[in-house]
């Protein structure tokens, strides 16, 4: 096949065939075409668009890149769930013990930090010792022992997506709903699961901030996946204001933490997700019959305490110090802490979220490109949320940092997040939208 | 700048501007930037356009991306003709002698044959000795003492054009009016010219097929070069049958001088299109008052034999055999010789011109890809042209060649080039429209 007439078949608008998806996926993994030829083909295909069938091609071509792994000897159903990444977003921490508690498998690929998002990688090193680096042996191991492991992408799974990710991000490829969805899927879809919830953001501090656009992305991921046999949900949730009350990776495993030992207080938005999300993976692993039962079981296994011993467990397994679980003060702490008062009485109308997500990332909490060193301790703790009333000097939020230009840098910005009106605001709904799969 | 940036401004639609665009080329040129983002540039451009400043921004970089050559110090206009190319389109072979011997300078950048066109220099090389690889002194040197010279692209023009050019070759973004425009405009224009006349083609055997194609880019062109101060006209020309009588590069060249020698017979419509070529020339050059004035000085210059001297005179500057140009036999001269004979009565319908093409270099006349030697004997005489009547047995075309091998071929995609009905057909014009600058 010559590559230049792909490019021009789906330039001009034209469906390429599963082979020929198959033949440039296979072609760019072995790295036979050159990288000016894939981005040629990227943009077209960002542009042009891809249709169901190029789509599902694609995410089947980039799964079978590389390995995809089989656990069917450790007994009991295997769910995952993924989000498209936010701020304040850490559902993942409670919801790997949660599930596990609750005898379905969690075998969990995660990411890093980029941009404006956290990345559950980072916040797991946040516990002293945590290892997220382990092989597809350990991985099984630890599984069958405990029921969740959570690791970082490994070169073995969907080595296609590594490489195809490293271009889109530097030719502006990245936002199209078809790359993003095999982008997704075909990692989710390595770790040998049988269903899968997503939890695909919408608002100020998601990637995609239109609710159409999230929408369109959602349908199309259950989609893909029902195609490929997969149970599939997705849930349209608000990332318009950041997601409970701790931004920053050792603050985040505190609040996962306080949450695990069933303090809820000022965190509802964040329980409410967690809740629903083990409620589905419940319902999707076939360990309850509806949601609400599988949500309820959530709830029963924080209140015993079940939970958090899982995720004492997993810390335990992959090499952290348990101990950070039941005194938080052996997390990492920040030097300084400073208050934000309110400048004005009201209501707040809004936090905006992605610009709280960059002052995050200036405190030194996050990445602004791949190499720079994420510090665990630094953060912000918000003491309001969206809707709240607050008077003129009331505390708004704290900030913790390590450095004091840092922080002149991101202080700034944290206080033009913040909207303050005389009008109690409209909330957005949490779960603004399901859509299940057809054999859900 | 980030690049990036600049691939996202431009895939969303947006306009760029003229610093960001001569960013763009002054990154690309210096290789400051990788291929894979340039491709990606390029492929949203095509699909998303550009604007007439984008374009001409565009042109003014990739222009000014090398030497931009200044013949003022040589008295008498200069005046260039550029074709988007064709199959035995030999115009400029006799063109530049023409116009030199009228009294306005010609100084010719050309290219070569790719694909099922031919290409000037490679007919100028049949000529026993012709040089096309001057040096810009000599470029010089030769178009102040006979008032043309023909050579080829050199490093020191353009240089982002054939960057860029090679990058859209293989990337699948050649068909951009404004990336054609913009190549074009800017190797023509570092020719230090003072007007241009463009050929722009249609037909089965031009790279634009459809009139409305050719028309947006000639008016693109003419208007962008107007914008950069020179005097424009384009010709939309029919390139549905190959022109003249002779397809090959030795045969092109017999031709030429059969003309110039004022032996029309056959070659009427190649006659025509170089009458009124050269009569542009001579009204944007200065020399006559009208375009008309222009074609009557060219046929006079033909039949005075000035015409045939000033090529004998540019053949022997470039280190030529002026003595092929009077013996035609010491030109290149195939090994074989076959008649293809009409199948059926009746008239010719069609020859399908881009089927001749790929034809002429099956045989070895052209070129598949760039690395590829071009055979100068070899080519096609067409006997008959389309509205021609024809009986069965009658000679359509005879073949020269010299490879056994690649005239069996070659055989079939000729024959199936001509199409013979009933009917005499309609006969397209040859020159369709004429698009005059604003300032002509």
């Amino acid at each position: 096949m010559l590559f230049v007439e792909l490019i021009r078949k789906k330039r001009d608008g034209k469906e390429l065939s599963r082979q020929e998806v198959e033949w440039i996926v296979s072609a760019c993994t072995r790295s036979e075409v050159p990288d000016y030829q894939v981005s040629a083909f990227l943009m077209a295909s960002l542009l042009r668009g891809l249709s169901r069938e190029e789509t599902e091609a694609l995410t089947h071509a980039m799964l079978h890149s590389g390995k995809v792994l089989d656990f069917s000897a450790i007994p009991g159903s295997k769910v995952d769930k993924h989000s498209t990444g936010g701020v304040g977003d850490k559902t993942s921490l409670m919801i790997a013990p949660i599930v596990a508690a609750g005898g379905v498998n969690v075998p969990m690929v995660s990411g890093r930090g980029l941009g404006h998002t956290g990345g559950t990688l980072d916040k797991l090193e946040a516990i002293p010792g945590f290892n997220v680096h382990l092989d597809l042996d350990e991985f099984r191991r630890i599984l069958a022992k405990i029921g969740c492991a959570m690791i970082g992408q490994t070169e073995e799974l969907a080595p296609a997506d590594k490489k195809l990710y490293a271009l889109r991000d530097v030719t502006g490829t990245v936002e199209s709903p078809s790359l993003i969805c095999a982008s997704i899927m075909s990692k989710k879809l390595a770790e040998g699961i049988d269903g899968l919830v997503l939890d695909v953001k919408t608002g100020s501090g998601a990637f995609m901030k239109e609710r159409k656009d999230s929408e369109f992305l959602a349908e199309l991921m259950v989609e893909t996946g029902e195609r490929m046999g997969k149970k599939m949900v997705a849930l349209i949730t608000d990332m318009d204001q950041p997601l409970g009350r701790y931004i920053g990776n050792a603050l985040e495993v505190v609040e996962c933490v306080e949450i695990l030992r069933g303090n809820f207080a000022g965190s509802e938005d964040l329980v409410e997700l967690t809740l629903e999300l083990c409620g589905w993976m419940f319902f999707l692993g076939g360990r309850t019959v509806t949601k609400d039962e599988g949500r309820a079981l959530a709830l029963t296994l924080i209140q015993s305490g079940q939970a958090l011993d899982k995720f004492r467990a997993l810390v335990r397994e992959q090499g952290g110090d348990p101990r950070a679980i039941d005194d938080l003060t052996l997390l990492p702490q920040a030097a300084y802490r400073e208050d934000i008062l309110a400048p004005a009485s009201g209501f707040i109308a809004a936090i905006e979220c992605e610009r709280m997500g960059i002052a995050g990332v200036m405190l030194g909490g996050g990445r602004f490109t791949k190499e720079d060193e994420v510090d665990p301790a630094v953060g912000i703790v918000l003491h309001k949320k969206v809707g709240d009333a607050v008077s003129a000097g009331d505390l708004l939020c704290t900030v913790h940092y390590n450095s004091v230009e840092r922080f002149a840098e991101a202080k700034p910005v944290i206080t033009a997040a913040y909207s303050i009106g005389a009008q109690k605001p409209r909330l957005r709904a949490l779960i603004q939208k399901v859509i299940q799969g057809k054999a859900v």
